[in-house]
């Protein structure tokens, strides 16, 4: 296959939950995993109450709010990200780190299940990077680093993961990035968005739009300009 | 700018808390909207008790769990996706519709502020799709589309926002994108990536890796192919 495919596309396929619950395991997490769309690709930097560091990716992590500024991540205590839960609970303290075409496969990599006592850092050739008021390591590939302070669990009963809330504390990002309106071009940052369990995606920019309204016709956004009137903040 | 920077750039802005909070308030949900990376992009689909159609784009839809399939989202209920809320509440059920990139100013326009009374279908002239076992309506227009039922509502306590949890019912997908293993080429679909609050991207994929441990060096994943005993069920 080579194209893309066009929309309404006439050929569909149904599958039902008695379906998706007959599936071969391994084939339902990955047909699952496809379902939420595009994802983020973010590597979690923590280190434990001995200083050990540890570094794992995550694909759940989301906006929650923008005053204040708040990012949720989703964490499955029994599973692999179980050091990284652990090391939040312990220190409060997590990095939020994008992931850069250079090196999504060492981001891949943290995933597998390394003993606690060994850092993803070394184990994959990533670089650590320190800021004296942040406990937690930054990946120093990384051009997006993002500190958070935990502010609150909430767990699922469905099926037992947990919703951490963190508040963004400090935010590194290469200058040229952001544009006149405070957007941050992550295409042009070298970011890449993820699919399923183990699929990477470079994201080429389409446009940006102006604000929604009712009565008006959408426009176009020039790079870092905008029409202000037309962008009151919705969230 | 008509590159992507190289990672590890060397010239890094640093934003604190406080200068986020100092922000002009259309700065700041532009620039803290930046910041989780690449969002996936669904148009949400419901009806309320009278049967009149909603639809709404949400950039917060995340992967719960696999088995049973849950896939989360964020709503909150004092903005736009009001509407959307109040009839999940009420009817139970709601689907999630990838956005296309034939229809991404349509599915962008249903951000704004209609009148309850006004169905989106209509004013952005997308196409509602039918299913006998489903309530809600699905876009016609959409190569995925996926029916779900509300089994959880969690309040976020740090903003008054609430994360929605839903099981998969049925899926619907083009034939042509599923792969040997179950999972599904998003990029092949032509659903595309958002970022911020109002940009949109076109995904390109990279590879799929293979199923990382910590003693063997990662493959490229063959298309539907894989490696059966590389990848044993991890979500």
């Amino acid at each position: 296959m080579t194209g893309t495919l066009s929309s309404k596309h006439p050929d569909l396929e149904c599958v039902t939950r008695d379906d998706i619950a007959a599936m071969d395991p391994r084939e339902r997490v990955n047909f699952v995993n496809s379902l939420p769309g595009f994802k983020s690709l973010i590597l979690v930097g923590t280190r434990n109450g001995a200083g050990l560091p540890n570094l794992s990716i995550i694909s759940t992590a989301i906006h929650l709010g923008s005053d204040p500024p708040l990012l949720g991540m989703i964490c499955r205590p029994a599973k692999v990200e179980r050091h990284t839960y652990e090391n939040i609970k312990e220190t409060g303290t997590y990095t939020f780190n994008h992931v850069h075409e250079s090196f999504y496969p060492q981001a891949h990599q943290t995933s597998a299940r390394y003993p606690r006592e060994i850092s993803e850092f070394t184990s994959t050739g990533l670089t650590e990077f320190h800021h004296p008021e942040v406990t937690a390591p930054f990946v120093a590939e990384a051009n997006l680093r993002i500190a958070l302070k935990l502010v609150e669990t909430l767990p699922v009963q469905a099926n037992g993961v947990t919703l951490l809330v963190g508040e963004v504390i400090h935010v590194f990002y290469p200058t040229a990035i952001r544009e006149r309106d405070g957007y941050l071009d992550l295409g042009e940052a070298g970011t890449i968005a993820g699919a399923g369990l183990d699929a990477y995606y470079r994201a080429n920019r389409l446009d940006r739009l102006s604000y929604a309204k009712p009565d008006r016709p959408l426009t176009s956004l020039e790079r870092g300009i905008g029409d202000p009137e037309a962008s009151p903040p919705i969230r």
